[in-house]
């Protein structure tokens, strides 16, 4: 049992060094940039309070779980801004490529077979095919949006992002797993371009 | 539904705060202190990587729930170290009232049934008597332990903590929720203490 809780100590005190991994996107009072670790936990309580915007058959606990662990990652590859390098920086091969070598690393420090159930939930939030994965992305693009309209306008501003990239960005995204979520999102975003 | 989203995005971004709100403890490297939004997030992976230490009959989705949610009070109590005012402060009446007006008033925010039922389990948090309950709190007990071991001392060489008083303080938490992973960490605790 001692190399076992060894195993998953490594793991633990690994895991906190996303606390230093900074995104692009600030807090609600634009006082400074978020990290990772503490976007983690803001999107496990978004799941936990919008549960009902999920489609019929996802399970929250199991989103929850995806949104803990999806970002570990950066660690080793950093944040990849949705908005930054024109949009296409997010999602390349290159990074997808680098990520699934930290995955590799960092879920291999854990006990076999826990690494290997938690690796596969990444994997799973990864390729965003499943109820559950969809639905969890959703969030992870809804959250940067709520803070950007709490803090006046942030990466949008910074990346000069129009309301046509963030609708081919983020919209489709939130819309393919929580539609009515970005229904109402969406106006509040709308409203915001219009101003500026 | 739109005043359902309202009353819930009040909820989330309101939480935000909680990433502004300093602990006593530091990152694992010791460059800076830890927020309690980040500590929520790795005590919920402590949670899912720890499972196999609860005690049979624990809901590890609950554990997981109450520790996501576990701190929002802070956001208007703010952090009340475990080492600080001789071990006095923590836990104290006044502590204990104010966070409990302060959890009234963040669980407020939301839709009233989801309102309920996310105050009812930091209401059973907080009392720490359900299995759920018991294993969360220890575990909110060993991470600040598994920081200052990785730090070089942290809020023990701060408030000069004795190891009497971490038995008494942590040591005792721990053990009635999860002995066996207290076993383990107080030998390198104990370790700690008797190199400096």
């Amino acid at each position: 049992m001692t190399d076992r809780l060894a195993a998953q100590f490594a793991f633990l005190n690994e895991a906190d060094k996303l606390k230093s991994v900074l995104r692009a996107t600030t807090l609600c009072d634009g006082s400074r940039r978020e990290n990772s670790a503490e976007h983690s936990w803001h999107l496990a309580l978004y799941a936990l309070v919008l549960a009902d915007q999920a489609a019929p058959g996802v399970d929250i606990n199991r989103v929850i779980r995806m949104l803990l662990l999806h970002d570990l990652v950066e660690i080793d590859v950093g944040d990849v801004p949705i908005h930054s390098a024109g949009g296409t920086a997010h999602g390349s091969s290159d990074v997808q490529a680098a990520e699934a070598k930290a995955a590799k690393r960092i879920f291999e420090l854990l006990p076999m077979d826990l690494g290997h159930d938690l690796h596969a939930l990444w994997q799973e939030f990864e390729a965003g095919e499943t109820p559950d994965a969809v639905f969890a992305k959703s969030l992870d693009r809804v959250q940067p949006v709520m803070a950007n309209l709490q803090s006046g306008g942030g990466t949008w501003i910074e990346y000069a992002v129009t309301p046509q990239q963030l609708e081919a960005r983020v919209g489709a995204k939130v819309t393919r797993g929580a539609p009515a979520l970005w229904t109402w999102v969406r106006a509040q975003a709308l409203d915001w371009f219009a101003k500026v």
